[in-house]
């Protein structure tokens, strides 16, 4: 993963050299301190660098004298900032599927950028990237610590969201028209495509605009971010619907409860929920292959798990099984993703009427979660990451730089290039740590049809 | 922090060269597979280590020609183990207060040495030590996956815990009356010098007996150690409190809501839980000094902030502020811990005097939530992390590891020798990102009288 | 609804004159008292009665010199019993679908009859009817108190459930030949006609075998059943889901958040969880006619909302506008229920195709949460309302009373007999309280097409 | 209690023959409706009256020629009412200790004055009756649609609350000055009798001014109010404490929790939480009279449930054991209200000393969940009941009726007269069906010493 090209690439871009001293102002319970020695004035350097692989071997080209590995660069408040405060005027976005935790992001730029900077120009745009284009006729939002209160407490995004493209152009600009200098994009995988896109334009028109991405990916699958806001009380709600599915599962003969769980080109929150509580007894995910028909495959596992057990519950992440649609012509979404197929509802069918053809009684209960999961409100731990993801990510923005993520790696929080990022998912690696302790808990074996083509 | 000293010190005590086969077993959903490809046969080497410290600065020493940094080996499942499964007598206990997953760490702990290596023979040990001395006549209990499937649903411990120490020599008597080879200590502080004082016991009597700690403190401050199970639960429960107390100060004039929480010597849970919805103005912890009386100190600040804003919440850990007892003779709990006098109850009572002498109606309501907090079910996120502690924590006991304990580090799960655990406390860095982060989100000023003693 | 039949119907049946007194016995915590004064030796006398109907106005014809108005039989513990404890042998069966509370009716059953009683043979009877035929196969279960310990924390049934009907004759012989004397059939419609028809086969027979019903059904429907368990919980549930409906439909452009709840012959269960958090915009339910298209029709008003708030919440009860499916032939499931087309489907095809075909964006978010509600663990009011239901109808089978069910109506306990229960559902009145509050809250015109048919 | 003093008492004040047409206005989603039919426009007659007794043996007086029983006006939206909604100036208060379902109330009352009566005209009294006391120098506040439309998700009261007795003349020159003529006062006894007061003055200075109470007491101890609004939700907080109590009395050996619930006079929460779970093996009432010293008595009893189980589970209502008291003197607090010692704290201390005199190690818990309770927001059930009395109560008031409270009893909500309510405290019948209820699912024995005085 180490060569020069790469190394390079790590580096943030600024928009020039920061040169005003970053503000120490009043809190809503204090006036202006004399005591200097005050610590929450503490500053991270450009130099603090976390490295990208934390393991001894990753030095080892490093050792015999060769470059340096590669590392971000730390998140945190900066001495000197860029913009002046005074003069900032800031947008706030959110684009894409509803996550929780969207609010609290919110929330803590606001906080953020009112109280630690004294910037008190701060908008709303409203529904993603639509709400810069004049034609959608969205309004602004004006956003103080009054107006962002109390939004924590509710799940989705107070300032709405949207999927598809928008005009590069058309939106650069709506920028300099609005004479914005820094805009946050929160939102996924699109959405920081279209921030990079943006950035590029910036350049190319020589703004000073800071763009600041914050990731938002309920499946915890953009790249260089360990853990992305949302994902954990994902995970809570859908352990809660595996429970439900066990209990459906026992509650009648032959009983198998199948939820279908978010998770398009990775399995993690199916694969993490299903280690919480334990109750899943295959978990079926995009990364790893299985069959449905054949000796070894699903519907034989399944029928032996009812024979000796009773009951049994499945867990099938929306990407898995994608293989069952090939045939069928691509269809993508507003933003560009490609729909899948309903995996949930073909294994439901193909279940139920393997049952039928061996005439025994079924109970199958389908469960599909999906907007009860993204709508929920961010638990507690949610709500302190996005905390300090807005603080960050308003540090960053202060300091002139652009064109990065706010991101978690090896317990610190990192700059990270967007343009790294969206290079490639992150996946669960079949042969890794979070699938091995999968099948650990499960018990699940290989589901594929043993000499048989499906 | 790197010197040859310390580097040496982070190797893990081995009872002999494992030499036996990993079992690859019939799990609940299988017979034993034919397919040797199955995914969940991965292992970990010995060689795997994690840096200690993954910042690039770090490098320098070893840039310039010194020694390899410190780094910890990686935990996982081992190709060759040390004990026979069909021999193994393991023993799991837990000890000191109750902590959120202590149940879910028992569980994965049964699962994992019965599905994945076929140990059949695990005891629990009733109340902590106490359950190893023949004097309390506790008895041991038979586990098996049957007796732990739905104990996680629960708080607390099935097993019972008890706090206080137990002689040496009775214990390893014990243990050898009993034919153990594998001991789990899960536990905090007082445990897990118990556990190494076992080892060295072990060792100077030359049994072959695997003693592995799983770190419990729901303070969240051992060291080396990034995150402990059942801290997150704790957070969560210690948000709603605090929210509690906001809606109660906001109910009364001049209402204040007084929340003392855990945290003897860190206030982790404090700083943490006041970073989930901003609902503190004061927050008070054992790493940072504050003054009661006089001008700056917490009593003005907090008169001064009711006038502008109504109300206010105080967040105190309770071993902050312990200078106001400092005459007071020290007082210990049976594990040696010492009994801190009850800052909450101090804090109460100060604030009401100075509102009756200043003449002026007050409301303030005192929480003290400690059991309800300790007592609690794991949350998703812990349950997932104590399934990956038992997991990795059976893996090194059959590998014949021992005086180690289970840690999380820089995104990966480690091995740390106990003694370096137990060599010192983590704390909150008053000058670091957490408190800074509360510092920002509270805006609470030094609370240090100027210029005049307490 | 006073008439003589009517009152004289009211009468419940007795196996014959209770002789035995009531025992009282030692409980976990205490040996026998010497002190007969214990507050908890109290009992409820036969002649104890509630009124059907609580209006003064019930009163105008027996206060012309008319009979005295319909009552029911007030339930308790009865100072004479009819079965000799030591030599009863109990069933309980729970069929149809899964309801919030089975265990915890389950539970107080067996901890009333147990420790109240000393009945020592209480026997699980599992999956419903089905586990009374031989030809399924499946084992009964031995009830104590240690194994209904816990089982309230979970929800769905320890015992399993089933649907569908099996031969009368065939459970009768089941019922003799397992020498039972006591059978308590704990669910729904279809279930409690099994009961009547097993008692009526039962007198035919001659036999001594009591049969007393817990009414089960989440939504609410059953005849002169004020509050049936699972319900207040089944609301809760549902409350959760329509704001997550609502938390949707704020998140995008024209957002529409569409939920279908239970109910297939009555509204209850939506139009009371659309009074807890008026997050509802529009309420369908089986009770109230309303159109799709034309003028004052469901869409046209969709769509004016839409354009003056920018979002809206509907929920469907499942029976609500079976009319548009009327062509169509009739399905009936296992029970006989008949089976509704999907009408949440249908409403959210109509819905897209509109707006469609008006060529406005639109964001319909569709949740069908059955199975996540009926599985759902009872909450605590729920808890304590199961309780008094298992132990009341243990007190009205250990008397000798039999073809009853337990009931609630007019804040007291009361035996109703089954005929009377089953003769007719329970419906939402569209003139009365419940119906009119809803609209209040809603603002929810007519959605009947003007002068236009659909 | 059926004698003809009383049943003119239950008549309701009205302040003068309703003469207008109650409005039928435009809702957020509709214009005024043409179709006259529309269900919602359905009223209650003053002549629709509720029995006060239930049972059939309360007609026996009646029966023999005897009057009329006594009866509550049912209550409900009327078709004439008193005031004309544009000229209306209500006011809305929130008096006594926090109470879930506060902010539901609030909410339900502008909902229905502004869009049912077009009410726009309504005033947020802060404080409780401090709010209405020039000298506190409190603003009132203006109520909307859109200031109360998210208030229901936060506990407490958005109009803050305070205790004590303010002058009852200040008070009306308040409401004369401020030219309200409606205000709904919510509050507990003390509140209550405030209004009644108030009522009295308004009537002896000929005022036209309507006064409606919705009683708030989460000790559900108001008379003739079968259900009071929060008491689910306090029971379902108190429910999971006393589970926190059950763990940590597993958690240790001979552990003990302790838990101490509200209830001054009654123990209404103390019982009913006890029954939901059945974790407590102890409840300690103020009804019910206990001994703590002696054969038979408490510590006995508890040290025999030690002795067999190994744990034990306490709950105590805070006004049980009022007699170790006894000798010291009264205090009372701001509202008058006894403010009692702590029987928790004296139960601990006698335990704790007990179990060190006997010389055998013990590990109790005591936990104090009070303000958690008070503060929680309401349940959905809470919800829809508050959303009722709202309704009811701004119907009421709008008839011109006065001096009353809105209350629920047998399954309909009516017009009780304040008087009435306040004359006396509803209490837990120690030989009733609900303690009843308690003892069987505790097994607890009477807890009086035997011939030996405490």
């Amino acid at each position: 993963m180490a060569n020069t090209v790469e190394d390079r690439s790590l580096d943030i871009e600024i928009l020039g050299p920061p040169k005003i001293d970053s503000p120490l102002l009043g809190y809503p319970n204090r006036e202006r301190e004399t005591d200097e020695s005050l610590a929450w004035d503490a500053f991270t350097d450009d130099g603090q660098r976390i490295l990208m692989d934390a393991t001894l071997e990753s030095l080892s080209v490093f050792k015999n004298g060769g470059q340096m590995p590669d590392s971000f660069e730390q998140a945190g408040a900066r001495r000197k900032i860029y913009f002046d405060p005074s003069k900032v005027r800031a947008g706030i976005l959110t684009a894409g599927g509803l996550c929780p935790g969207l609010n609290d992001v919110i929330r803590s730029l606001v906080m953020t950028l009112y109280y630690r900077y004294g910037v008190q120009n701060i908008l709303g745009v409203k529904y993603g990237y639509q709400g810069l284009i004049p034609a959608f006729g969205h309004s602004l939002v004006q956003l103080t610590p009054m107006v962002v209160s109390e939004i924590h407490q509710f799940g989705g995004t107070v300032l709405g969201s949207s999927r598809g493209n928008q005009s590069i152009e058309e939106l650069v600009d709506s920028l300099e028209r609005l004479n914005m200098n820094i805009l946050f994009c929160i939102g996924g995988d699109g959405t920081l495509r279209g921030a990079h896109a943006i950035c590029q334009e910036i350049k190319a028109r020589g703004l000073k605009l800071s763009i600041v991405g914050i990731p938002k990916t309920i499946d915890n699958d953009i790249s260089m971010v360990s853990r992305s806001f949302g994902f954990e009380t994902a995970v809570a709600v859908a352990t809660e619907v595996i429970r439900s599915a066990h209990t459906e599962a026992l509650g009648a003969p032959w009983g198998v409860g199948l939820v279908k769980l978010m998770g398009r080109d990775s399995g993690f929150i199916a694969a993490t929920a299903a280690l919480a509580r334990g109750d899943a007894n295959f978990v079926l995910i995009p990364e790893v292959d299985f069959d449905v028909q054949g000796p070894g495959a699903l519907l034989q596992r399944l029928q032996d798990r009812l024979s000796s057990r009773g009951h049994a519950v499945i867990v099938v992440a929306e990407g898995a099984g994608q293989k069952f649609f090939e045939d069928e012509q691509i269809v993508k979404d507003a933003s560009g993703n490609t729909l899948h197929k309903d995996i949930g509802q073909f294994l439901a069918d193909r279940i139920r009427r393997h049952f039928r053809d061996i005439g025994h009684e079924l109970n199958l209960k389908y469960i599909d979660p999906s907007y009860i999961i993204r709508s929920a409100p961010a638990n507690s731990s949610d709500q302190v990451f996005c905390s300090f993801l807005g603080q960050k990510a308003a540090h960053a923005a202060m300091a002139g730089k652009t064109n990065l993520l706010i991101g978690q790696w090896n317990d610190h929080f990192v700059h990270v290039p967007i343009a790294k990022a969206i290079a490639s998912r992150k996946k669960i690696d079949p042969s890794g740590e979070l699938w091995n302790s999968v099948l650990e808990r499960t018990g699940q074996p290989a589901l594929k049809a043993i000499a048989s083509p499906r």
